[in-house]
């Protein structure tokens, strides 16, 4: 259980001012899910105009709610650009995954609810869960402070909505960033939750975005998908997917802008969402350093990812970084089994600005007491080249520590 | 460095009586290649008669002697089936591997030395390093001990082999059996180190097999490849896979007993190599708890293995074992990131007899506490069915604990 776990030494200094987004309102109470004395529940309700998309987990074990969006998304997409009013209702303590079809009733209650006090119709109730496996989802202790929520609703509410929807975590996760559209300003705020069980696979953890700003769902989900790819599908903590990955974006079009194809919003909603996935990793269950797994030099992009992600999932490699020990060997092997295509005579370490290894080898000018140095930082950047094409891409992780053990030797019972 | 760890709580009770195998001879002896105050170096010479064959890491950073080694088995292939005498010769300390062309010369120095020795040919020199990744190999200092070894040779002298291969292993591993065929006896016995980096791709660690029984290289390399797959390619610590992994089995003939296509060989051959897997599992740094993970209902044994692995390489679900927490939601977790195909609402879970879940959700007969009780013990059957199939596979591994991070946090430095 969610003890009070000390604030990750990697967070950021605060939580950031989260601005109104126009079109949107939220409220956070505590249901006693799991956890006591807290908000554990939230409610972002959507006025209508808005378009909503989504990426989810691929894991085959996905939650009841996970299959709900993934359907609901799929008929609002079929139905053309629905504008209806939307609304997200997360909970945090239990996952509601592996429940068989007490999962499913259990959603379908959750949205019936959600619509009685909202009047946003059920197919747009968009909800998730997070927590424990394999346990039945008590939905009708959320049921009963839906009433609260509702009458609670608040533009300025996003902060406590990041507070609700977390488990492990030891810092809430806020991102915004404001853009200019044609001299006016449309703005974008996000939250995010995430600590463990951090490897995702073509989605993400839970992330709620939103927006101002005008944009077709079929505008806005290729944008957030090629965004996914670079972000939350770039980090990871432990190399285990969630059953509950879910991201969500909705575009309110309250300001009455239409953002669609304008080059500074797509690079703002990126700063977003790069920011919400970074903190995921600073928070990464344990976490003492931050770690930037860059790779270039590779087959093509797949393959950087490949050996990226092999690097950033070895526990010798984050043990290595734990203990503060330059073991670049480790990175060696790390390299060799992920399959990745590398010349080995021409593979090359950096760390940060320090050659490491290069032409498959030691390089001279490498001295121990300068990697030693090196590891000493909060931050490390491993930069590897592979020798054989111009294939790169960048993994966030942390450091694998004592902390992780404590943490998951004794979550549940 | 390798400080006196205390033994692995699930080690077997002693060392096995490893009896002598008619036609080969050991030797050990302390090069002081990194560790002070033990033998780090051993000799196998294996009379003329003998056959070898042998797998290896399909890393694409293995190590120097692992590409000689392959260069070598290929060669032989490709002469025909060579008789002549061979030699293994194995380092413990430095693995010598990412080592450049440096370490193809240390490779090159050392088989010429064991051939000015013992009058093997330098093409049936077969050498392996084991240990730190990135460091020349000081190949001088086990020249200096060659006519030690070359002089020492044993046929009782296995164990003390066993030893001298060790890094951070915390007993040595051995194991034997004895086959008659045709009313006479054959004899099997062999060796391996391994505790950390264990995750074989292909292949395996260091193991070294000796049979008197003779068959063609052609007839040993199948038998070997087959039973890899699910001996030493079953095993995981902690997913990361070595440079340097070579299994090597010698035929010496010695009895003049042919043992080709005999079952009762082959189930012993078996046995010797299921017996070491397990025993490096058992000594899986930081290991306290022994983890049996068996699928069944997969659409085909490859998928099988795939879920087995994602559960017997999840750190959620090994540090759950390890904090005796019976968190089944975790392995659920798991079986849904292997991308295996499942049925989720036919999944299956069992702890050893205890039915946990069926049909996609807790069993209605499962109790918390019988699940509790079960995880006080030293050895956990994890039995998942996925309801598609017909695949099984059974992955053997150990728990996560603050002992692998202690060990791994300062390995090297």
């Amino acid at each position: 259980m969610a003890k009070a776990l000390p604030v990750s030494p990697l967070a950021p200094a605060g939580f950031p001012d989260l601005p109104a987004v126009a079109g949107v309102r939220f409220a956070a109470a505590a249901a006693g899910v799991k956890y006591e004395g807290r908000d554990d529940v939230m409610l972002a309700v959507l006025d209508p105009g808005t378009t909503v998309a989504g990426v989810f987990t691929q894991s085959k074990t996905r939650s009841a709610p996970v299959l709900d969006c993934e359907a609901k998304l799929g008929a609002d997409r079929l139905r053309g650009d629905s504008r209806e009013a939307a609304a997200f209702l997360v909970n945090a303590g239990n996952s509601n995954a592996f429940t068989g079809r007490a999962g499913d009733e259990s959603v379908a209650a959750l949205c019936r609810a959600v619509s009685a006090a909202t009047n946003v119709p059920e197919a747009r109730v968009f909800t998730a869960s997070t927590g424990v496996i394999g346990e039945r989802l008590p939905h009708d202790r959320i049921e009963a402070v839906m009433e609260t929520l509702a009458t609670g609703l608040d533009a300025y509410g996003l902060p406590s909505a990041a507070r609700a929807i977390m488990t492990t975590d030891t810092f809430p996760k806020g991102a915004a960033r404001k853009v200019e559209i044609d001299d006016q300003t449309v703005t974008i705020a996000g939250i995010a939750k995430g600590s463990g069980m951090i490897a995702p696979d073509m989605a993400t953890l839970l992330v709620y975005l939103f927006t101002d700003a005008r944009l077709s769902a079929e505008a806005l989900q290729p944008l957030v998908a090629d965004h996914n790819a670079k972000t939350f599908n770039a980090i990871t903590v432990d190399s285990d997917t969630s059953t509950s990955d879910t991201l969500l974006v909705a575009a309110t079009g309250a300001t009455g802008i239409d953002a669609t194809g304008h080059e500074a919003f797509a690079t703002a909603l990126f700063d977003v969402m790069f920011d919400l996935a970074t903190q995921v990793v600073r928070d990464g269950e344990g976490a003492s350093k931050l770690i930037r797994v860059r790779v270039t030099g590779a087959a093509d992009n797949a393959d950087a990812r490949r050996a990226a992600m092999a690097v950033a999932n070895s526990p010798l490699v984050k043990t290595a970084i734990a203990g503060e020990d330059a073991n670049w060997g480790r990175i060696v092997m790390a390299i060799g089994k992920s399959g990745a295509a590398a010349d080995r005579d021409r593979i090359s370490i950096r760390f940060g600005e320090i050659v490491v290894a290069e032409n498959g080898w030691a390089a001279q000018s490498y001295r121990e007491e300068d990697g030693a140095a090196y590891m000493k930082r909060r931050e490390i950047d491993i930069v590897v080249g592979l020798g054989v094409g111009d294939g790169t891409f960048t993994a966030y992780t942390c450091d694998l520590t004592h902390g992780y053990i404590s943490i998951n030797a004794d979550y549940r019972s």
